[in-house]
């Protein structure tokens, strides 16, 4: 059966100041009305129920979870004692969800991204499956058509076509194959490449050989673990103690003694990059990380000044700004432009929009300066 | 006796969102922790006291008022049905003391100045309370040496010296005559003059015998109602149909009536101009009608960077703003210049520092746009 795992453990500062330590991105509401959170888990559903919905989060985010998708069983809660990157938490989430379903099939999803149409991706997901379900020691990957000579996500570079992509995975679209279905074009992966300076990229680019690693990942729980055995093997060690312990009165023990003590590695990197039958599926949907301020305005309907604007906002002489505020409070402007302007209950952002980057540099200096409140 | 008539009608917008239509300037404590209104009233102190004291202001502001001031007798606070401009306003104010103090010295005071020192200030009410008790038909001015071109206020040309200013004057401040007794020059009025041109206006500000008229007056309450008799008759009238009700149950009835009727003149320009025994008191004291968001920097720290804060906050390559917050509330900054930053619990103002006279146009805007509730 397929699960969904989706991971919500980060704690970002990008989106400061909606974005808080007691906040991180994932539980804000940045591409749409509701949470990507409870986006991301509701963009499953039908084809993936709430019994079959994990979300792995750190402890402290927990009541946030289960306040954001109050349907989601308890069970399928799983609470990391820390963060230790994604192969721990994927192979924490394996274990649980084999106890249920011995031959589930997991989809990894970053809890934090946007993507659109729901349905198509879906079909996506479903199609995938398929694959894996015909080909157990088979991981499948979405990549990304890169848009631009991006420098902050990893690179897939795709090899041979799968050829049996297509005819080997039934139309499981409500849109009909002949929507999509003929589009989703699958290859083996050839190589995984770190982020690359902007030369490499317009090179990866230019190539037309290579995707952006959106980190979905769609494979056995059972090959998980194998994988972990073969190259994560203090991972594997360790998340198997966890396993044994489930269902007893030691099992928090054991996890707050083992998790913090595994290393910790990126599955990508730890894992896929060394594995053999590793699939890459080109996304036929639109994909987003809204990883700044700049990606939010994409997500927003923009005034006739180019001022993208969630909240309310009243300006005179002022264009391409970026305002946010909460939705009973005026932002009002004159004579500025290219701003971001962040208004929240307790905390102001005003910065230049080509220097967004300083959002570290600020968390950083509000550290220094007695403001760690805030943070 | 010396009263003090603090006119508290107004309601600016230039310090939106500060000021609102519920909370004008004068609420505000701009230049000092507390109120303008409440550092007016207790800059006299102890040379006038509290019984002494009258604020007139609009009746909506009532109840402000009293709470700025907790220990101003219910019967010193004089509410105007709406704003009838100067002459009105200390008409109804000279009718109220009289019925208390037939001899009573006015000096009449905006509320909404900053000045210092307080204790140099009162000596130079004394000195003109005393020319006043000599001389029952004089009329005091203070005049404030211009130090630049400005053309927002209106200038007092002198006259003659009055020499006998010093001698007719006890040195009455604790400061000692020494101090700057000797300083304090009084001259006749030759002219007033309306807000000038630039032109205009460097031409006073090179001659030597021009200040700006600050809007502090001293003069017996029973000068103010001949004057008023002689050159603004309609006034004098309806205020004498006031005072003859003040104490009947028809009081209010009559203010009622009598008030919204009476000409909207300033007292400058419907008496004073056109009185003589006008003298003018060069201002011992520092004088600042806090007119703008940068003359309230003015009274406040700057950082290293240039930035004058008044709350909190935090700043990444931040020079030159001008930054106002709640107490609890954090603005943060990065690359940004010369801005004007003003956040308050419902409104936020994000605004270029010379670009400061739009705020008109916005607050247009914002009753347009249907932001009327943030006014």
């Amino acid at each position: 059966m397929l699960h969904a795992v989706v991971m919500a453990g980060g704690s970002g500062v990008r989106f400061w100041p909606l974005s808080r330590r007691a906040r991180p991105k994932q539980f804000l509401p940045l591409a749409e009305p509701r949470s990507m959170l409870t986006v991301t888990a509701e963009r499953c559903r039908p084809l993936i129920g709430r019994r079959q919905t994990w979300v792995v989060t750190n402890a402290a985010h927990a009541p946030l979870v289960a306040a954001m998708l109050p349907d989601l069983p308890a069970v399928n809660l799983l609470c990391e004692p820390c963060g230790r990157n994604t192969a721990a938490c994927i192979g924490l989430a394996a274990v649980h969800v084999l106890r249920q379903d011995a031959d589930a099939v997991l989809a990894v999803l970053p809890s934090d991204h946007a993507i659109t149409p729901p349905e198509v991706f879906r079909d996506a997901l479903a199609r995938a499956a398929a694959l894996v379900e015909a080909s157990p020691q088979t991981s499948v990957l979405f990549g990304i058509k890169p848009t631009n000579p991006a420098t902050g996500f990893g690179y897939i570079e795709r090899g041979e076509v799968l050829t049996q992509a297509n005819e080997s995975t039934p139309p499981l679209s409500p849109l009909g194959r002949g929507e999509w279905g003929t589009d989703v074009l699958a290859f083996h992966v050839r190589r995984f490449h770190e982020k690359p300076s902007r030369e490499v990229a317009e090179q990866f680019l230019a190539s037309g050989s290579f995707y952006w690693n959106c980190g979905i990942f769609v494979w056995r729980a059972s090959n998980v673990l194998r994988l972990l055995a073969e190259f994560q093997p203090e991972i594997h060690e360790r998340v198997q103690r966890i396993a044994t312990a489930l269902g007893t009165t030691e099992a928090d023990a054991v996890l707050q003694h083992e998790f913090p003590r595994m290393p910790a590695i990126s599955i990508d990197h730890g894992v896929l990059e060394k594995a053999s039958n590793v699939i890459v599926l080109e996304a036929p949907f639109e994909w987003d990380d809204v990883g700044s301020w700049q990606a939010f305005a994409r997500w927003h309907d923009t005034d006739g000044d180019g001022n993208a604007v969630d909240g309310r906002h009243c300006g005179v002489d002022t264009h391409g700004c970026i305002v946010r505020s909460e939705p009973e409070h005026l932002v009002a402007t004159i004579g500025v432009d290219d701003l971001i302007i962040v208004q929240t209950p307790d905390a102001t952002l005003v910065a230049r929009k080509d220097d967004e980057n300083s959002i570290r540099r600020l968390v950083a200096l509000l550290e220094v300066r007695g403001h760690g409140r805030f943070l």
